[in-house]
Order: C-alpha cells, then structure tokens, then sequence
C-alpha cells in the first residue's frame, strides 16, 4: 500500500474525483513510469539494441509523460478540468504507442512484456479518469 | 544562442519540421518551464502568499508540463504525430491557464508579469508547432 | 507489489547491489517524491498557508531530487559509483531537512505527519544504500 | 538573453549568492540538460548505436540531475547551504563522467562534441558555485 490515499485523505481541499480511484490513477502513473525508465535502461542493455531504438524512444517520452500526469494529478490546490484532461488524453496517447512498441518484443524481452502491461494498464487509467472527470 | 540548433542539425535524422522553428519552440518550452519553477518560488515569499496559492499550483503545474514538452520534442527515434499534437495541446492549455491567473497580479508582482509573458508567448508557440506538424 | 523487481530481474545486465534491496530503494524513492509533491500542494491549501513556505520549498525540492535519483537508480547500463553515492549522498540531505520541517507541523497537519515518515523513511534507504555501494 | 536574471531580480528575497552568478548558473544547467536529452536521442538514432549505450545512459542520468539542481538553485524560500552543496557536487560528478564519455566520440559525431562541452562547461559552473557558496 502506497501513501498516495493518505495524502489525499489529508488534503485540506476535497479532489474532483473519487478519492480511491484518484490515489489508485495516480498509483498506476508513477509505476507506468518507473517501469518505462527501467525498460529503456534494459533495451539499452540488449545486445540487439539496434532494434530497440524505437522502443527506447518511447519509453523515455512515456515516463517524461507519465510523471508530470501524476503530479497534476497531486495538485488540488488549483483544479483545472481542461488541463487535466488534456494532459490525460496525451498520456493515454504516449501509453499506447509504448504498450503497442513493446508488445512487439515480449516474447523476446521479459522487461518489454512487463512494460507493454504496465503501459496499457496505465492507458486504461486515464481513459476511465477522463470520463469520472466530465 | 542556446546549442538546441546545433544539436538538431547533428542529429542523424531530420526532424519532421522546420529545424529551426523547432529549436525555437524547445528554447521557449524550456525558459517557460524555468521562468515558471521561479515564479512559483517568488509567490512564495511573498508577504500575500495566500493569494498567490493558486497561481503557485498553475506555475508549477505548468513548469512540468513544459519540461515533458521540451523532452519529447528533442527526441527524433521515434517521431509520433499523435503524441506530439496532443502533448503540444495540453500544454498550450496549462500555458494559457497559467499565463491568465499570472496577468492578474501582473500589477503587484513584477514575477508575475515576466511569467504571464513567458507563458502566453509559450503557448503561441504550441499553437503553431501544432499546425506545423499537421 | 510493484514491477520495480520484476524490472530489474529481467534486466540482462545484474545490478551492483542486490536486487530486492534496490528495487526496495527505488520504490522508497519514488513514494517519497509522490508524497512531497502531494504534502507541497496540502500546505498551499492550508489556510496558514503563509507558516509553511519553507516546508513548501524544502517538499518541492525533496522530491525533485528523490525522483532523479530513483530514476539514476533504474539505469544499470553505465553505472557510476561516484556518481550514485554523491547523489544519494545530496538525496539523504534533502530527505532529512524535509522530514525536520514537516516534523514541525506534524501535531496540525496530518500530511506532513505522512510526510515526514516517508523522507525519514527515504533518507534511511539513501545511506543504507551508500554503505552497499562502497 | 533568457528571463532567469530577471526573475531573481523580482524575487522578493536575495539569494545567497551574487544574482548575475547564479542566472549564469541555472541557464548553463538547464541547457546542459536540453543537451544531454538531445544527445541521448542523437546517439540512439546512430548506425553504431551499440557503441554509444553508455554515453547514453550518462545522458540520460546528467540531464536529469542537471534539471533538479536547476530547480533547486531556482527556489530561494528555503535556501539550504548543505542541500545545496551536496547537489551541486553530484551535479558535477555526472558533468564530468557525461563529459569524458562524450569526448570519446566527439571527432565521429559532432553532437557528442557539442554536448561534452555543455557537460565540461556546466561542471565548472557546479564547482564554482560551491566554491561561493560556502
């Protein structure tokens, strides 16, 4: 269990959105990026790298991505329905082209099908927060 | 000069547009985000900080938003219009968010007044990137 | 659970310290940075808004840092002892001012009571993991 | 010109250091950044790629360490000399290894010449700036 629940808990302002499934969004974001930073460290490992630039690439913008969705996401203080829904909808965009790139090397690569579940997972999140969000 | 144009017109592939329009724009997502990062820190210490509060979330807000901006757009592998426009979309909405709530105290606070600019200018820049890239 | 293990047992290259301890470091680095962007934005809500500016600051900066260094953590491609120790050396400073200023406040705002766990939390793992690296 | 002086002339506290030193300061960070992310991206898009994941995984680390010591120097609502010092030097620690690596193909690819001397400029800013700030 992550504090994520207990800082919004604690919040003095009351989030948007559910609060379980805000902390559980945001949850999902920081692991989605964490495991596409680890992923592109492990591409560029492979000794086929040459084949995993693409992959690399993408990894890179999603967790730039993913972060900076997250700690929007942390931020209450100045709710913004436009940006928050922006933001998601280039998230989920990244999380695709990522989950849809690593799916190609998942049987070859344990890192690329942990990676492509993780992206696709973390797509779904932010589809389902852009609708809780209208 | 900044070295974003140098480093573009050494980069293997040819970036999707104009290169220096392009390395104008990452200059300008990259000054925003720091103008941004500053100006949250100078609401701050401001006596009147309990004014400023949503200012200092939109600023901080947008400081992230910018920075994944300038990432993605440095990053040539793995081109993809889908995630560029609507990254560039999202931050053109927290830069205009940002650049109106800053305009405000633009009066009072001469920080205000540096970030409001920095800001609209920013999300002039992502409108056009976004036609460009069309 | 999260994949932070999984990462790095897939990964082809064996990292310098054992991996459930590093994946254990990473997940507190990361949970830390969530946390002091999450007990940032709660003191800016808070109507005493103005006592808290520097655990503001001291939370923003915590978790920059905690985030970069989870992320150096997770690239095992050119690992650099130096270059490690010094920046969880710089990581466990910024935790432990982190956890005085909100250890402060712990009494009144239940975030920063959260908070200032977590960085206790982290800068423990920072210096654990300087030992492991020599 | 960039609006970093600027901000830190209209930041309602002095920073501990001349204003001049420090916007030189955070401007050769930032682009130092800009630049490693740029050559990470380069050297990925190589036909050698497999000689050059070193020099992009010290890309990759240096910009970001670069990006949350620019941050950091950019808040000055808690200024702390021991954070401060200790980033600053992880800071030039990663200058340096990124520096050396990138200075090993400088004469086949002209963005790793570029970029070793943002990473050799930038770490002699870092080690300045200790030197003042003690």
């Amino acid at each position: 269990m992550t504090t994520t629940l207990s800082m919004l808990e604690t919040h003095p302002r009351r989030a948007d959105v559910d609060r379980t499934r805000l902390a559980a969004a945001i949850d999902s974001l920081n692991a989605c990026a964490e495991t596409c930073t680890a992923c592109a460290d492990a591409c560029l490992a492979e000794d086929l790298v040459a084949d995993l630039t693409r992959c690399i690439a993408l990894n890179l913008n999603c967790a730039d991505i993913c972060l900076a969705t997250a700690r929007m996401l942390s931020r209450h203080t100045a709710e913004d329905g436009a940006i928050s829904r922006s933001m998601l909808e280039a998230c989920a965009t990244a999380c695709r082209a990522c989950a849809e790139e690593c799916a190609r090397h998942a049987d070859r690569h344990q890192h690329c099908r942990v990676c492509a579940e993780a992206c696709r997972s973390c797509e779904r999140v932010c589809r389902d927060l852009i609708v809780a969000l209208r």
